[in-house]
């Protein structure tokens, strides 16, 4: 094996060494099976113990109550931007919604094509630079979406949105695990990044492909109690229940790909859980952003108190110069630093598994680039 | 690595052990570009180079004409089953079905959910022992839908379906490319171990997991003109243009599972293509019935002239002694004959890359149990 580059790219992301090897060495034969890791039956023991063992893990990580069902689902998040409106948005009542940026857009015009969708809140007109703070319900709202993390401008919400008691009576808060306005978040790009207190969540997904593993596999969590109101006759696999009331085994699921979660949840177990994985993360993002923030060259894209720890996004002085970066970076062994087309800029996506060594080499690199060209 | 044993697993089942070994290969560094195989951006130029590939393979093995889509898909062929009515019944006229086994029966039923659905045919009553040839169309027939193998029961259609021409004008027979009526066809379990015939369908979709790769992305070939008439308001990812306007690449596609599609193709391209692949199955398929036909203590489960290459099922003189003799090949490295636990009974999956020698072994072993228990 030739040496590995360090991967900023902002999903499919970089997976943890161990993980890739354990794939690698299972591929062929699975543990001895005689049958490689692709080529098991979904119905057959070793697979149950997988699967089984994947949501012990993360039940374990998170401290999901038992209820709390865990789901693996296929489709990448766009397709939860459906499966949500269809399975929570009732007749009569609104799906409510936080725009903090392009995903958290996408996913309320998707809602918008099962019936009424309420903005609660927005920081479009800002350019997606802070995460919106002042949350107004509609009078009878379905549930109340955010994206936890904004991927393409780079900015994440610390802690989950406080809603303002004054909308709807205090019982009803989204923030509580009991209330009729459940809190649905889209983590797929800051899932397991830091311990999350999933009672005060209604349903959390998250795409696998930037901190939980391949691409090919979505991850569900959601309360019980807010399935039994679903509405009948969904499309089979658009039920969140055909998913609950098979442990994900209604049809073969994406075998490899939860193969992969599950051994990316066990890393996250064996490094220390997730208090460890967000100490690690904070490190690197700081580090990050004090080399962006002490320099007059590089200028950060986000305010301060909304930047995400996952997506650092970052302005040079022209756009030719950012064109020069990414290029005598992909040539220094830095790949993915080009920001999403839609916005420009730079951006280093650095995901549980990105290590703080491809950070500091990072900060290396932008010094010497600044004194070159600055 | 130790030895790998004869994988009859029904799916996810055995693949080409050189696909096995490229990406195992690849995992950790692909082809030398420092980042593994599940860890690169899906719109960077090496993933690119991977779906347009496996397109191409594709519409290479099966002569694709250019006015059909090719579409990677996810959700098994289960999601398929809600697909096809979302996307191409429409209000007055009637989903017909072929009712030749029990994912057949699944599909109509979830048909059913989306409009008004006609059993064109049905072997039902028969315990599916055959395949249907009687074929009653309704008066507007959207299109026709047929499970070209059917895994449980072990049968398969040697041709596509034959419609009377009484029932519809002949112009519009759904076996024309050019009819009203587009041939639907479900071939998750034998499609690509035959030549077909492209342009008699209007839509094929297959689950990767049992010809084509491992589970976790479905593929579709759908004629274009049926796609203008698809409804507007489908759920963003059930929606068949949504990955034909996008070259399957909307959102985040299961990347792995398609790079494995693309390796099988390209093996398939490489040992001759289907005409080749066909004789090795019919060549498979053959030595084991003939192996059945000639004991009187094993018995084939379906007709001779409706039985499977890919699913070959028998039954022995009592479930004790299927018992018995699962559990003894188990032990003698035959893995996955177990029958489905719907009808019980023995299967032997051998799909493209199953080996023949395979094949050869479990006639040996066959003939001695009989000898030791007949």
């Amino acid at each position: 094996m030739e040496e590995r580059i360090y991967n900023f790219n902002p999903g499919p992301a970089v997976l943890p060494l161990p993980v890739l090897e354990e794939v690698r060495d299972n591929l062929l034969n699975y543990q001895g099976t005689g049958l490689g890791i692709m080529e098991m039956s979904h119905r057959g023991g070793a697979f149950k113990k997988i699967i089984e063992g994947a949501e012990a893990d993360l039940r374990s990580l998170l401290s999901i109550p038992e209820n709390y069902a865990v789901i693996f689902a296929t489709g990448g998040a766009t397709n939860q931007f459906s499966m949500v409106p269809m399975n929570l948005l009732r007749p009569g009542e609104q799906a409510n919604y936080i725009i903090s940026g392009s995903w958290a857009k996408k996913a309320s015009e998707e809602a918008g094509k099962f019936g009424e969708v309420h903005l609660a809140a927005s920081s479009k007109e800002e350019g997606f630079k802070r995460i919106p703070r002042e949350i107004s319900l509609s009078a009878q709202p379905s549930y109340l979406h955010f994206t936890s993390n904004n991927t393409i401008v780079g900015s994440q919400f610390l802690s989950e949105p406080v809603v303002p008691a004054t909308d709807v009576p205090v019982s009803d808060l989204p923030v509580s695990g009991a209330c009729r306005c459940p809190l649905v978040c889209d983590a797929s790009s800051d899932a397991l990044s830091r311990p999350l207190d999933v009672v005060k969540y209604g349903l959390i997904y998250a795409g696998a492909q930037k901190n939980l593993g391949p691409a090919g596999v979505t991850l569900v969590v959601v309360r019980k109690d807010i399935l039994e109101r679903c509405p009948a006759g969904l499309p089979v696999m658009m039920d969140y229940r055909t998913y609950s009331e098979h442990g994900s085994l209604y049809n073969t699921p994406p075998t490899l790909p939860i193969y992969v979660v599950g051994l990316v949840l066990k890393w996250l177990l064996k490094i220390g859980g997730l208090a460890e994985i967000k100490r690690r993360n904070e490190e690197k993002a700081a580090l990050l952003y004090e080399c962006i923030d002490r320099s007059g060259f590089y200028q950060a894209v986000v305010e301060k108190e909304s930047r995400s720890r996952m997506n650092i996004t970052f302005r040079l002085p022209s756009e030719d110069l950012e064109a020069q970066f990414v290029k005598a970076a992909e040539g220094s062994g830095f790949s993915g630093l080009k920001g999403h087309r839609s916005v420009g800029g730079i951006r280093a996506s650095v995901y549980n598994a990105f290590p703080c060594e491809g950070v500091r080499a990072l900060c290396s690199f932008m010094e010497e680039f600044e004194r070159t060209k600055g």
